[in-house]
């Protein structure tokens, strides 16, 4: 048993909520805040068994990973003003997987 | 030295951080949202020394534990509308034990 | 790799973040409750490796440590109300260093 600590961006987090939900992981959710720009963020508890620390990795890394993004930026030209696309990166997970000594449900 | 991680249902928090620091204990609470459900949580962060471990389980089981609860429900029968008592579960704790390799107080 | 888990007053976080900023590292805040007295705290989650775990701890002891502080309270005296400083002890970090089996960022 391993609890794994991901802190992803909040935007991403329903839809990895959701995602593993579908996989049959329960995980806890707590608001946070974080990073050099001091984003909200999110960061799930999630229990997991050894041999599914990899499936779990990879529906993390599907749902909050690093991408680009082109965002509409209004900007000033000759002709006057337009919106021009933005390329800005979105997402980004941290995870950090924790040796769990006991686990217990009441 | 431990780190106990306790994952309760909000309506048991109250009670269950007054027995923690009853029986000595320090604990801290962070709102969380969980499960299938999503309904609002408690995480609890208590360090605690080894052999004290069963002791705390004790209390999280004690006062967080699942256990079925009657409550009045609104209900149509032939003769009008009633209350019927329905059978709900509440409660319920997760609880994960992870090793402490410092431990400071400043 | 560890994960730090550092527990420190409201008032010492905001300088507490920035200075780990400033030393290069990234740290997630999740605001907490705790101690006896309930009062609101915050958590931080900051991911080190090993032989940084002594930097990380000098500047959470520089930044939260507990400390005395005069603050002035109103007293009543024998020539009516005046305010006498009174001594208080605010400020105090827990801190928790956990082992990390596996690291990603994605
Ligand atoms: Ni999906
Ligand atoms: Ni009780
Ligand atoms: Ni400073």
């Amino acid at each position: 048993m391993k609890m794994v600590i991901a802190i992803v961006q909040k935007k991403d987090s329903n839809h990895l909520q959701s995602a593993l939900i579908e996989a049959g992981f329960r995980s806890t959710r707590l608001a946070s805040v974080g990073g050099f720009l001091s984003e909200g963020n999110v960061t799930f508890l999630i229990g997991v068994v050894d041999p599914q620390i990899p499936m779990v990795m990879e529906i993390i890394r599907e749902h909050a990973q690093s991408r680009d993004q082109f965002v509409s930026s209004p900007a000033a030209t000759d002709l006057g003003r337009s919106t021009m696309p933005v390329n800005v990166q979105v997402g980004g997970a941290t995870v950090f997987v924790l040796p769990v000594e006991q686990f217990e449900q009441f």
